[in-house]
C-alpha cells in the first residue's frame, strides 16, 4: 500500500526501505533535502491519494509535536497518522484527540529494532482503535520479524508507546543486573576469567540472553572495560517508566534502581554524600576527605583531636 | 574415562546419563539404593581405580559437608574430589583445605542447566587449580553443551561457586525486571494485551532472552497469573551474592531490591508498615486500617475527631 | 494587620486563631457558614481594605486550583494571594503568572505543624518575591514559632513548597528507617523488650528525634502493634518527591524505596510477585502457591513429577 | 562498686570518669602505660576483690577477642564480663559460651553517646542474663543519661549488639535521607538558601531530630559542603545490618541503599557502570565516555557513522 515516511534518519530510513523491498509504494520527506522524496510536508500530503497513511518517525518531544501538528492541518477525514517515535504515552493522548477532532486517526507504536531492523524486521507496538490497526497492518507485516511475534496491537492510543517504554524499563534492569554481577566478579580474589565466566553462560543457563550476547562482545573487545568510564546516559523512557510507576502507584524497585544508578554515574560528587560525611564527622570527628582530596580530621569538630576506635560512638 | 557420582537425584541422575552416553565409566551412589550401583560412599571409593575422581552432587550445606567428611577419611593422595552442588564458596577453601591436607584436590563447580541439562549439556564454572581442571577436563567436555561456549575455569578454589551464585544473583535481577515490568503493563488502563505485548517483544527487542521465553509459556499458559500467588522462595545463592557485596564493599541495588522482594512476598503483614502506619497516625491523627480490617482514626491520637485535609500537617 | 484566610478547617481555623491572638485581623471564609465570618469569596475580598492580603488554606489541586482563578477576578493589583496549602511547585508557578497577569502578587508556603502548631507555631517555607515577603513577613512572625528558627524565605515562587515537599521527602525516609529496624529488631530471638529498645534511645544516641518519640508512643499505647495492619497511604508530596527526582535527574534510593514500601503494602497480591514465582515454576518445577494458597508443583512444568533438590538447577 | 575497665581510649576512658564521678571504684587499664592504673590484664584481675565485674571496651574483632581470651584464663567463677565495644552480636553468643565453660558470666551491652557521653550520659542497650544484669545496675544507672530512658535489657546474650547494630543502621538510613534530601534541594532553579530551609525545620516539623541539628551545623560551618568530598565511610555495624537482614528474610530496602551509597561514593569509577555503557554502545552506537574523559562514538560499534535520533533504537 501507499504510505508517507515523515524522517529519514536512522531508523525511518531503513524502515522506507524494508517497506519498499516489502513492495509498498513509499513517500519520504526529511528536513535533508539529499534524501528526501518531496519538498516539504504539504508536498508530501499532496503526494497521497486519500485516505492517506502518514508515520511520523522523528525526534520525540518538541519535533514530533511541530509536525503532528502541521500535519493535523493538512490532512483530512478518513486519513490516519502513526506516531512510530519515542513519545512520551502521555503526548499521545493529546495528540490523538487533536487529529481526532478533524476526523484523522492517529496511532502510536513503539518501533524497537535498531540498525538490526533493516534486515531482521522491528518489533512493533501498537497503540489505537482496532479499525485503524487493520487498515494499516499490511504494513506492520512487513515492517516486523518473520514469525510468529513481533508484532502487538497492545490496546488503546498510547498503549503502543507505554508497551516501549516499559520494554525500555525492562532493559534498564537487566543490564543493571548484568552489570551487578560484573562488578562483584571483578571484587572476588579468587576468580581469574570474568570474560570466560560470561561466555560460559551463553548456553544452557536462565539468564542467556541477547545482552549476555552484547555483554560478551563488548568484553571480548576490551577484557576488563579500562577504556571506557562507568558514566551511562538515560534516556526519557527510563524516566518515564519510573514516571508511570509512581502516578499508578507501582512499586519498582529494581528498575528505579538501575535509573538512579545512571543519574549517579554522571556525578563528579555526590552532593548527597557530601552531606552523609558532614554528618559523620560532625558527630564524631570521623575523618573526612576535604574536596583537595586530603582525607583529615575537621579541625573544629568534636572529638577532632583525639583518635577515637573507629567505630566507638 | 572413570568418576564416581554421588548423588543422583534430578541432576546427579542426569548428569550421569550424559556421561554414560558420552563414553564414560560412571559408578553412582545414592542413598536411595534402588538407582544406587554401590552400596555406600566406602563400596564407591573402593570401586576406583587410583587416582580417583569422584563428583559430589548432593544438597547444599550439612549433606555436602558431611559427604566431603566422609570422602575425606576414604580417599587418598592424588584422588580429586568435585563439588558439582550450590554450596557457598565460603565453604569450597574450607573443604579444599582439609582434603588438601590428604593431598586429596578439590574442584568446585557451579553447573546450571536444570532439567534440559541432559539433552542440552550443562553450563560449568570450575574453581581449583589448573593441573586438577586439566585431567577432569574429559568430564567437562562431555557434560558441557556443544559449541565454543558453556565451560570456564572461572578461578582458584570457591571460583566456580562464586561464579554461579553471581549468575543466580543476575538472575533474580532480571526477573525482577520483567516481573516490574509486567506490573507496570497491568496497572494501565490503555493497555488491552499484556501476554501480546510479552510475545511481541521475542524477536528484533533488546530484551530477548529465555526468561523472556518462559515469560511467555506461563502467560500463555495463565494470561493474567490468576492462578498463582505472589509468593517467591528464594535460595541460598540470592542471600549470598548480598552478603558477598556486603563484605566486597559492592553496590548492588538491583540484586538486593530483587531478593527483599522475594522477602516480601512472604509475609502476611509487614512489621515495618505497622510501623508507618502508626507514626502516620502518631502526627496527624491519619487513618489506620485496624488488624480487623477496618479504617479509621486512632481513638485517642491527636486530631482524630476532626477531619483534616489529607495532606496538611 | 489585616488579613483574608480561605478555609478554616484544622489547618486554616488554628491558623486564624494564632493570628488574632497576635494582634491581626482575620477575615475568614469557610464553605462551611457556621465558620465563616463572610458569606463568599466575593464578600471576603470586598470586607478587605487595599492592598489586600489573602491566605488560601485548603486542599491540594481542584479546590486550591477554583479558589485561585476566583480570587484572580476579585482581586486587584497590588494585593498578595498566599497559597499555604500543600500544592505541588508544579503549579505555583502557573498560578503566580495567572495572578501577575493582573498585577496580583503570589507567593507560595509550605506549612508544617499539624495540631501542635496553634499552640507552638508553624514552620514556615516560603517562596516569591523579596518584596512579598517583606510585606508578609508580620503575618509569618506570628504565625512561626518562636526562636531563631521556624521560617524560612526559601526562593522563588514555587521553593516554598518545594521545601516542602522536600521536607516529606525526607520524613518518608526517616519513617522507613525506623520501619525497617523495628523489623529487624522483631526477627531477633534474642531481643525480648523492642519497646524498651526504642526508649533507650531517646536520649545520648543519634537518632533522637520527634519521629522516635512517637515511635515510642506508638508502642507505649499497643506494644506489637498487633491493633494495627502494615498498611500506609502516601501524600502527594511523596510522590512529587521521586518525580521531581527524576525531573532533575537526582538519585533518591531511600526516599523512593520508602515511597514504593507504602504501595506494595497496600496490594493484596502483587502482580510482580506472581511473575516471578510464574518463572521460577517455569524453569525448575519450583513449588508455586495457588491463589487458593495451597503449595505444589505445577502440574505442567517440566520436571514437575521429580522432586529436586530445591537449589540444584 | 568496684569495677575494672580495659580500654582507656576516648570512649573508655571517659566512661571510666563517669563512673567515678558516680562514686565508683575504678581500675582502668590501657595499653598505654600512661593512663593505666595497672601494668597487665592479669594485674587488673588481681586488683580486683571477687566475684569480679570488667568492663572491655576495646576496638571490635580481634582486639576484643583476644581480651576475652585472656580474661577467659584469668577470671573466675562468678565474675562477670561485660563487652561494651562495637562487637558483632554473633561473636556475643561464642564469647558468652567460653566464658560460660568456666563460670563467667557474660553480658554485651551497645553503647552509643560518643564524646558527648562523659556530661550527657551513655544510651545503653544490655544482652545478658538477667540475673547479671541487675547485679550491674548500679554500674548502669550512673552510665546512663539521667531520667527514665537511656537503659535497656533488651534480651539474651547479644541482644544488646543487635540493638545497638539496629541503632546504626536506622542511623545510616536517616542520615542518607537528609543527604536526598539536600541533593534534591540543590538541584531546583527556585531554591536559593538550602541552608535556612534546613535551619526552618528545627521547629515545629515533623524531621525535627539530633541529626538535623548536626546538618544546620555543617551547612553553617561551610554553606555549600564545598570543603568536603562525597566519600563517606562504613563502619561494621551498616554492613552487620543488612547481612542480619539477609540472614532473617527481612526486607531492609531503606537502610541497604543508605549502605550501598556510601560504598558507591569510595569509588572512583564504577565497574558496573562500564557494563552499562559499554552494552548501549553495542547495541545502537551510543557514545560512550572513554577512560581518558573524551565522549565519542565507539570506533566499531554498529551505527557509529550515523547520527541517530537519541532515543530511537
Amino acid at each position: 500500500m501507499q504510505i508517507g515516511m515523515i524522517g529519514l534518519g536512522r531508523m525511518g530510513g531503513n524502515m522506507a526501505e524494508r517497506l519498499r523491498r516489502g513492495g509498498h509504494e513509499v513517500v519520504g520527506y526529511d528536513a535533508n533535502p539529499e534524501v528526501s522524496d518531496v519538498a516539504s510536508l504539504k508536498a508530501l500530503v499532496e503526494a497521497l491519494a486519500a485516505p492517506r497513511v502518514v508515520w511520523v518517525m522523528v525526534p520525540a518531544g518538541e519535533p514530533t509535536r511541530l509536525t503532528l501538528e502541521e500535519l493535523g492541518q493538512l490532512m483530512s477525514a478518513g486519513d490516519i497518522v502513526i506516531d512510530g517515535g519515542n513519545s512520551h504515552y502521555v503526548d499521545d493522548r493529546v495528540h490523538a484527540e487533536q487529529l481526532g477532532g478533524k476526523g484523522v486517526g492517529f496511532v502510536d507504536v513503539g518501533v524497537s529494532g535498531g540498525v538490526w531492523g533493516l534486515q531482521n524486521g522491528y518489533a512493533l507496538m501498537a497503540g489505537g482503535e482496532t479499525e485503524h490497526i487493520q487498515r494499516l497492518m499490511p504494513i506492520f507485516e512487513t515492517l516486523k520479524p518473520e514469525g510468529p511475534d513481533g508484532f502487538v496491537h497492545a490496546g488503546d492510543v498510547g498503549a503502543g508507546h507505554f508497551a516501549k517504554m516499559v520494554h525500555n524499563g525492562i532493559e534498564y534492569g537487566m543490564m543493571q543486573a548484568f552489570a551487578e554481577g560484573y562488578e562483584l566478579l571483578r571484587a572476588s580474589d579468587a576468580v581469574k576469567d570474568v570474560p570466560g565466566i560470561f561466555s560460559s553462560w551463553r548456553t544452557g543457563t536462565v539468564i542467556r540472553s541477547w545482552l549476555l550476547d552484547l555483554m560478551v562482545n563488548a568484553l571480548n573487545e576490551d577484557n576488563d572495560l579500562s577504556g571506557i568510564r562507568g558514566v551511562a546516559q538515560d534516556s526519557g523512557e527510563g524516566r518515564w517508566t519510573v514516571q508511570a510507576a509512581v502516578d499508578h502507584a507501582v512499586p519498582l524497585p529494581v528498575i528505579t534502581a538501575a535509573l538512579f544508578a545512571r543519574f549517579a554515574s554522571r556525578q563528579d560528587d555526590s552532593p548527597a554524600m557530601k552531606v552523609v560525611a558532614a554528618l559523620r564527622n560532625q558527630f564524631g570527628g570521623h575523618a573526612i576527605t576535604s574536596a583537595a582530596g586530603e582525607v583529615g580530621k575537621g579541625a573544629d569538630s568534636p572529638g577532632a583531636d583525639v583518635a577515637p576506635p573507629p567505630e566507638a560512638r
